[in-house]
């Protein structure tokens, strides 16, 4: 896939138009697709992934050349790299999507009113998504099968990092939608590299009915900005852990330590640890030693081994081996900081105090709380919902991990029998 | 209540940040009020109704002479106008809230997943609701109740007709909302009629979480300029309303009459007749000069009686005793009709063909399908919902009647015994 050359905010328009178009039309086609189709379409693109593995390797090496030009990090050339065992993990996760069950045409609810109708309320699809994302070229294959599944279009724009190998990627997905005989214009890449291609799709309220934008904070402000299309959140996963008075002691050290170390790069990464004064000294002191052995650098007030912390390190996504660390003089000093400085995304509490646990619970309001468990495990595989476009921190329509269901709407079926209206 | 004299954008600015502020300050504390006290507060809220009956009658006659030294039409001053009646509808109404079950803490779905953790997904309040309206008086009272009933704070922005009626049904919601014990920010009426409010509403991202925008045109058109905020959208209701060629006769004449004539003035009022061509001569034309003799005019072409359809007919809400009404060769060019001018609002069938009901359920995607009933069941209360703020046409969030269940958000509650991630 070449970059197309396009002539200026106008001719970006004209472009993003046609694509907005064709996905409607794909759209209304998909709506009724059967589930075998969506399914066989997905296992198509799945062996197009491996058939093609050569092809997407070339293609991703053009890529890692113009990130090494761009001086891309180290950890940015890494999401970039594709090797045969991440292209293996691709093939499988479009699998995986595949095998899940077809939320279309679920009934959800019915039930008969006294007027003597029935009356059902059954998933649909939402119709056209665009997806907004950056340098991991699987995404193009995740977000492009969850939305399939889903009954839904889908119109991607990747980072430009990965413009050549998510192209490979998405012209699998294409071949295994005409092979099962569906619409192409289901899944679309915008063929270009062109920030304006991003804020027409952020205005394409006709065609568009849903933006999921997964980035950094550059992306975030701009969708914040100029989006006129309704937008599932995704921030930055700004994840706190209380270490209560109540804490056991075991349970605590091996799931901070968890929750902070293995993965630092992960949105569901411990970014910040609380922890109550009565036991700062022992076993909040313990967890911090943990930490610092295991390589972490703890910023924090009072605590032996850290670093100061300052202003700016509440509410700081570090994605590495960092952590903040805050005493705090009791369950509420403890909720009102997460309040404070964080993004709504994960948050734990550590104590064998069970009504603590339940104040926690009742009184944060995140899209996923936790008790004595490792915020690493905010994931969609781990909820057990497959694949996963993100983890949605707002609370429109979508919260915690979006999959196909989140990726649905609804409508009621009514049925009468002449029935009229006294 | 007076109108607040506020100066200019800024100033109004100003008003609405701090009228926001309190909002989220308020939604802070309701997010865990127990269904008790909320139901309190919607009884406490009707007795005041029923107490200051005077006070409100004598607000509202200052509203009428309002409207009619504006030359508000009858139909408007009718809407606008309070009596007896209608007072104690509105009091029965918040009753009826306060009697349905609490939503927020209902647990939606939980599951176990191998790693050990059990998950819940429990429902919880938006936060913050803006809900902008014209000029009905009742909907400040059934807007509020929903909103706290589904724990959300909510900002009523209601139409300068109603303002002093609606101030004064406001105030017995504060009242309610004093006497048990809940803050009374929890319910708040903008105080002036300034139509930059409602300006400033749709920017406010930091203090509303959704804008429940009910009206005509010009307030939709004003949502999608300048909405910010996510919107559940509520268009107009253009309900179409198809006679199959395997429609029952006398079925669809009743279900035809009474879904244009029972009441024309409501979102689920029929605009549109579609009629296959094999049935327009006879059953067509039965059903045209039903509604002729009932007093409607028909817009149509071929059809006896009826005058001359245009263009800007279809597609058009007359909300009067006016019809337009088309013959169409199938099926598929009557979906095909209503995908190009309906309002994804509320559409019918009358057949039959129990294939030719399908086909229409799964191809059509308005809000409301229905099969052999009258297009003026779409109303939360015929659903069995209760109240309702309106009948949503997005697809995003909430969709078709919206109660109190709508309004509501949901959290992931994970609890793990040390749970750590391999």
């Amino acid at each position: 896939m070449r970059g197309r050359v396009v002539d200026g905010q106008q001719g970006i328009d004209g472009l993003m138009d046609d694509i907005g178009r064709r996905a409607r039309a794909a759209a209304a086609d998909l709506g009724f697709a059967s589930a075998k189709a969506k399914a066989a379409a997905l296992i198509g693109a799945a062996d197009a992934v491996m058939r093609r593995q050569d092809q997407i390797i070339a293609a991703n090496a053009r890529d890692l050349d113009y990130g090494r030009d761009k001086g891309l990090s180290a950890a940015m050339m890494d999401r970039l790299a594709l090797d045969e065992g991440r292209i293996g993990a691709i093939a499988d996760s479009l699998r995986a999507v595949a095998a899940q069950p077809d939320p279309v045409g679920t009934v959800l609810a019915e039930w008969d009113v006294p007027s003597g109708l029935h009356i059902r309320r059954v998933r649909t699809p939402l119709g056209v998504v665009g997806v907004i994302y950056e340098s991991r070229p699987n995404v193009t294959a995740d977000a492009g099968a969850l939305c399939l599944k889903a009954g839904n279009a889908v119109i991607l724009r990747g980072g430009s990092e990965s413009f050549h190998s998510s192209g490979a990627l998405h012209a699998c997905l294409v071949e295994g939608l005409r092979a099962a005989g569906l619409p192409e214009d289901a899944v679309q890449m915008v063929p270009t590299r062109d920030r304006a291609a991003v804020s027409a799709m952020l205005r394409m309220t006709d065609f568009i009915d849903v933006i999921v934008p997964r980035g950094g904070k550059g992306l975030v402000g701009l969708v914040q900005a100029e989006a006129r299309v309704p937008v599932f959140a995704h921030l930055e996963g700004i994840c706190h852990i209380y270490v209560d008075r109540a804490a056991d002691p075991a349970k605590a050290r091996a799931v901070v330590l968890n929750a902070k170390t293995r993965r630092t790069g992960i949105c569901g990464a411990a970014e910040c640890l609380l922890v109550h004064r009565d036991v700062a000294a022992t076993l909040g002191q313990q967890i911090v030693d943990d930490l610092i052995a295991a390589g972490v650098e703890v910023r924090a007030e009072g605590l032996r081994g850290s670093v100061p912390a300052t202003a700016e390190d509440w509410g700081m996504e570090f994605l590495d081996m960092k952590i903040a660390a805050k005493v705090v003089d009791d369950i509420d000093e403890a909720m009102a900081h997460i309040r404070r400085y964080g993004s709504g995304h994960t948050e734990s509490i550590l104590t064998e105090d069970a009504a603590a646990a339940d104040r926690f619970f009742a009184r944060l309001d995140s899209a996923i709380l936790m008790h004595n468990a490792s915020t690493q495990f905010a994931d969609g595989a781990e909820f057990g919902m497959g694949a996963e476009i993100g983890i949605a921190t707002g609370k429109i329509h979508a919260r915690g991990p979006v999959g196909a269901e989140q990726l649905t709407s609804f409508k009621y079926l009514v049925s009468g029998d002449g029935t009229i209206r006294g």
